[in-house]
């Protein structure tokens, strides 16, 4: 095992009823930016509840935030916050939507010219606003860790940071929320928690038992409760198994101690940002290829992953990996998503184009054995045309 | 799966020469009260690593916590931080330490007039002093929660309490602390982890399916790993991974949404208590007697254990339980653990008088389904003698 630190405070409040929660855990006193989507809170009911909790506490709002948020977007919310005092951000909605609030609480203290350095440079963060979210999609994770992704518009650039002064100080997560989800959302959802536990699993092993055993219980109980819960999301019990798996998958307790991948994330968000397909479906279509063609580095946890999640026992080492692919690739496309880029209309220039991009900002030899160069990313990317 | 709230802010520092980090988690200006028990930190070298890393922090040195920690050293250490105008607690030391520091930090608070209230009248913790702990056996789990167990020698009571405000800031995990260890700890912190699991996870299914795979992920890899540091302390990660088991066994990640026992603690500590048995073996003693007597309302749970943590399949019920007390039993005992009150000399009128002193408490009908009553301790306790 590596060694690590660990930190966390969000306060997870988890369950039916739980909304009316955030009436004790925001100040009395704060002033509250309320910040939401495209408004499907108002058809679904999140948004009444909320502002029943939110009671006599003066609050503002902002909606708009697009999938994939915009850095544009953040900057005018950030002008609210400014003209009006707010002191308190609270998201309502899903990892688009909590990653927009964080940058937003990053950027109102950022210190130099243009918060996008935070992004593009890596500037740390010092102090961040405080962060409640009402989760209404599982699937980032974001609800319970310090990481944003955000896209500004005018590069077609997709870009991430991570700090402990963006952690949320809490997040309500009422697994009824998901009944309204159309089946495309909670496919993506489920489907992005698979591959966050990947990227801090399918690497080499470090002999993390405890570690290696939530991943795979993550990766079984996502495997088993994510049909369900596309077939029937009033299914309580499932969708709860779906919203705490999502929330763990990425929360700090599996990649403690271990090596972490990362690569079908770098390439997905590339997708996204030249082709603006939903992020979960990006790292649907890049992951079998990760798989398939850096076999050899990760061929230890391909196997363990092969037969502990998969059940597949006895046959030769390769025939066992391209089981695992297969079956990752099938659970994927019965969950309702395309995993060929070609199934996007995407054209094949776009491989050229994304290597490109990768390496001149310097996204190469990437991966957690800093083996996926070049040659590597187009071989993924063809692989899965 | 039941609604949840989780929070826990400690922060976990873990690793080989993690020990110096101190330095930069107490604040420049704090005093110090480095809180020890028998002197032992004196002879492995944790003592002078951490006087190393308190560099220039003004410290002064309390020493002598027991096993067992009581009240009134506890009581002790408060005139020191009371004279001293102390401001941070650090505990460097197991359990038993890390319990007293919480309990002196919680009392230095207090308002009432005898803090031993907190425990007998579950008066609430409003605050506490701040709290670090270099932790030197991994067993209790006390270093990332909030409870604390206290013995008061003159009543021969051993009480529990629980309080977010005794949350550890840090507690730095450094597995090389094992290698000094005696068998004897080494056997009674694997035993006492595991315990720990079983408590939050053989009750009844709730369909909380992560919360089962990571207990069971945890008691596979005490399993696994606990013979494994019994034999070669050396073993770093043997070590690595027995220390974040006991760790994970109770930061509240597996209770969350879930029934919880506690019967075996409770009659375990009584056995403490009339008897001076270490805690672990109490619990050993205990664990096996209500598993069989609590079979019939335990049963879905049992098999389920059963089945994944020993891999005992293909039999009726009764017989699957059965081999499932016996492989348990049988880790037990290989960890060097005798598991009946007899091999430890405890008279058989024991039996009556804890009864009688859990009766008197109102410490009756307890476990996840209220149904440990009178009848069901002395079944216990007979079945275990």
């Amino acid at each position: 095992m590596k060694n690590f630190v660990f930190y966390n405070n969000t306060k997870i409040l988890f369950g039916k009823g739980k909304i009316e929660s955030i009436t004790t855990e925001i100040p009395e006193d704060a002033k509250v930016l309320m910040i939401y989507g495209g408004g499907s809170i108002k058809e679904n009911g999140v948004y009444d509840q909320v502002i029943d909790a939110l009671g006599d506490i003066e609050f503002y709002e902002f909606s708009g935030i697009e999938p994939n948020p915009t850095y544009e977007k953040c900057m005018k919310a950030l002008e609210i916050v400014e003209d009006n005092d707010i002191d308190f951000l609270l998201a309502v909605g899903g990892g688009s939507v909590v990653d927009a609030t964080k940058f937003i609480a990053a950027a109102y203290y950022f210190q130099g010219t243009d918060p996008w350095d935070i992004l593009a440079h890596s500037e740390e963060v010092f102090e961040a606003l405080p962060i409640g979210v009402v989760l209404t999609l599982p699937a980032t994770g974001s609800e319970m860790n310090g990481n944003a992704v955000i896209t500004r518009a005018e590069y077609k650039q997709k870009l991430s940071f991570s700090s402990p002064e963006v952690l949320p100080q809490f997040s309500v997560l009422d697994p009824r929320v998901i009944e309204s989800l159309p089946a495309r959302q909670i496919g993506n959802g489920v489907v992005d928690a698979f591959i966050h536990v990947i990227e801090q699993y399918l690497t080499y092993p470090v002999d993390a038992k405890i570690q290696d055993r939530i991943a795979e219980g993550v990766l079984l109980t996502l495997i088993e409760e994510g049909p369900k819960v596309l077939k029937d999301p009033t299914n309580y019990d499932a969708c709860a198994n779906f919203m705490w798996s999502a929330t763990m998958a990425l929360n700090g307790i599996i990649s403690s101690g271990v090596p972490e991948d990362w690569t079908t994330h770098m390439i997905g968000h590339e997708i996204t940002a030249l082709h603006g397909v939903d992020h979960a479906r990006t790292l649907a279509i890049v992951l079998p290829g990760v798989m398939n063609i850096m076999r050899e580095s990760k061929k230890l946890k391909l196997i363990q992953y092969a037969q502990r999640v998969w059940g597949i026992e006895n046959k030769d080492d390769n025939t066992t990996i391209d089981l695992a692919i297969t079956k990752t690739v099938e659970f994927f496309e019965s969950l309702g998503l395309p995993t060929r880029l070609r199934e996007y209309k995407i054209p094949m220039t776009t491989i050229d184009e994304i290597v490109e991009r990768m390496e001149e900002r310097g996204d190469v030899n990437i991966g957690e054995n800093k083996l996926v160069g070049i040659d590597e990313i187009r071989k993924i990317l063809t692989d899965r045309y």
